[in-house]
């Protein structure tokens, strides 16, 4: 089963947005059993969109496309593809009546190009779209389904949850496919391809195991194909025990969840409570963190100490330590700790402070020296790293090592809980 | 002058790295003149990247390729380019000494397999890559010029900036080109069309405007194509004063930089530090704003106020408000800005509280709400805010509304100044 994931839009090929789309696309249909072919980002052109169309039509069985469904004269998306099927627009007026209400309801006036968005080609299928302006619509040519998205995220995203998704599961038979997922962090990919290198060498011809590598975690993920969804359990089920037993304590989760997400869980299992003194990732932890929802049950809050006078009025290290040792040191990332735990008066914190690049405060053997501390009033440690990529980088590898660290630790207490 | 982004990497089309090298790209070479034709994602596949540049090659000026370059068995590109050209991979003794003394200089074993690092195709131009082991390769075929770069951002970015770009300067004859940057903030792309409309109406055929839009700030374009740069420059010069007219204080640079590097611009123009004070946005603005190097100048800390207990210890926001007002009000930013005021000691602050969403503490209606309120001890203003996406968006809007607020502030201190 093969897809091609299609962009349209002058703001993706002109660099103004990043094709978040496409990637997301990927990791929600790649699990099931598609593989993607192809990602193409191209124009609101109707003589590229048609080529694109016509160049995948009888080589992919599912083409996603998002974007171009807009009001504005430049979104030609819908008319492109009414060419292609050398169909018509028709007016639907239960749309346009619900569209015209959601307007009055928000108190924004109803211009008539906004009628555009109840017109839909004759011959699609109309995919439901309640938190947008623009529908979805499915289409069939042959063996082909051809699925026409929005490219606004989060309208895009509940439109493949809620329709793209069951339909396409519903339209194709797939082989069953069964997934498993190991969360690792603070393992490298080529220590674990190591460590798995035996494993994977007597891996049946049906199980693939990937690796899918980011700052501090990689994802693995063992796929078994077939025919019966329980015996493909079956077959898995000695492979996933082994995994366990080579990876050990290097595995955090079982299903794909962000690092962050873990230790919010990691910290209700604990009845605890959490905060964090940043000084080179500037607050990008506590941001991490709270991005995921229902993170105020355990995060407190954050002191970013980027000048030494927050380190020392608010964090109280001291000035000593910070003469002594320099702001960049294990000394007063440990300080930065005590400062946080007892300035938010939380049960457990991560302190970090180090050198970001590309300029140093003097040495340049400095830049990319982190040192991150983790630890509860009775449990405190440090570590250094150095990370030799670029400022944003660096930042971002400086903010997922400290989560590994403290998930480590919460581990440990909630061993002993 | 047409191009095509070639990005190759079963990481990119599994999700688990956004193609961020694609968009970079864009945004480098567009402004010379090259319109990006396509960008395309596929996998480490010969036969589709032989497929895939048999389809550009004729049709495009430039190819750029990036991935794939890498030591391990994935990494195709350059024996597939081989099989394209029908070229041989030759060693260069060197560049294999030069990597050598780079790992033994870093204390790195160098196994053996870094030999393939300094093969390269005969019939390439070898552009030096001194932020890593695999270095670029330059080919040109009839009209059309290949660009190979390793797929890790930093490296690919150094070798655009010193290689690659020079290169395609120097290989083809562009035209004459002039871009003009106004970056605004605070105003619609919709009230922006509308307000420029009737300028746009009377562009000259070789001057085109182009609207970038990204939360709160829109990059507006004006680009001039001729043959006389200096003919060029006088063209522009009646439209661009006109843009300022019409757009006055929304403009904050005329030169392509995010909003907080031009805040930093500000304070350092008025000798003045900055806290911000941080309840919804989690740390996302001071991380926003430590990302530029050299914002240790002007940026002193962040308070993240995420439970209440901390906006009321370390903000000394009023129980009474709190309770009177709730969280999520007018009231409590303004207090959050007087805290973060006297606990870090700036001369300027931001406060900003509000609902993300997708869960609100009571009242539905709550959810997309936020209040930014930014300051000096003298001056202080609080807006309210309503953001209607997602609960990720909804915090960047956030984040880039409390800037463009302090810009505005800014702005009048330094007119007084």
């Amino acid at each position: 089963m093969k897809a091609v994931i299609i962009s349209i839009g002058d703001e993706i090929l002109n660099g103004t947005t990043v094709n978040t789309n496409a990637s997301w696309i990927s990791t929600q249909i790649q699990p099931i059993g598609i593989d993607i072919y192809e990602v193409v980002s191209i124009s609101d052109n109707a003589a590229h969109i048609l080529a694109t169309l016509n160049h995948f039509v009888s080589n992919v069985d599912i083409i996603l496309i998002t974007g171009g469904l807009g009001p504005t004269k430049d979104d030609i998306t819908k008319k492109t593809i009414c060419t292609y099927f050398n169909s018509e627009l028709v007016f639907h007026p239960e749309i346009y009546a619900r569209l015209k209400a959601a307007f009055e309801k928000r108190n924004i006036p109803f211009t008539e190009n906004n009628r555009d968005q109840a017109m839909y080609p004759d011959n699609c299928t109309i995919l439901d779209n309640p938190l947008g302006t623009a529908q979805g619509m499915w289409f069939e040519k042959d063996n082909t389904v051809i699925a026409c998205m929005p490219g606004v995220p989060f309208e895009m995203k509940g439109l493949m949850t809620n329709q793209v998704l069951p339909k396409i599961l519903k339209r194709f038979n797939f082989p069953a496919i069964v997934n498993k997922y190991f969360m690792t962090s603070g393992i490298s990919e080529s220590f674990l391809a190591n460590k798995l290198e035996p494993l994977e060498a007597i891996l049946p011809e049906h199980i693939t195991l990937a690796y899918l590598p980011t700052p501090a975690v990689v994802k693995l993920r063992l796929t078994a194909r077939g025919n019966d969804e329980n015996q493909l359990e079956q077959d898995l089920t000695a492979i996933t025990n082994q995994m366990r037993a080579i990876l050990g304590a290097g595995i955090y989760a079982e299903e794909p969840i962000p690092l962050e997400q873990h230790i919010g869980n990691q910290l209700k299992a604990l009845n605890a409570t959490l905060a964090t003194a940043e000084s080179i990732t500037g607050g990008k932890v506590a941001h991490k963190i709270t991005l995921i929802p229902g993170s105020s049950d355990y995060f407190r809050g954050t002191i970013v100490a980027y000048h030494r006078s927050v380190k020392e009025q608010l964090l109280k290290v001291s000035t000593t330590t910070l003469d002594k040792y320099t702001p960049v040191s294990e000394e007063t990332a440990m300080e930065m700790l005590d400062g946080i735990l007892s300035a938010m008066g939380t049960d457990f914190g991560i302190a970090i402070t180090g050198n970001a690049g590309p300029t140093t405060d003097g040495k340049a053997e400095d830049v990319g020296t982190v040192f991150i501390a983790v630890g509860s009033k009775t449990e405190k440690r440090v570590k250094k790293h150095f990370f030799n990529k670029n400022r944003e980088v660096n930042i971002e590898y400086a903010c997922m090592f400290s989560l590994h660290e403290l998930r480590i630790l919460l581990t440990e207490y909630l061993v002993k809980a």
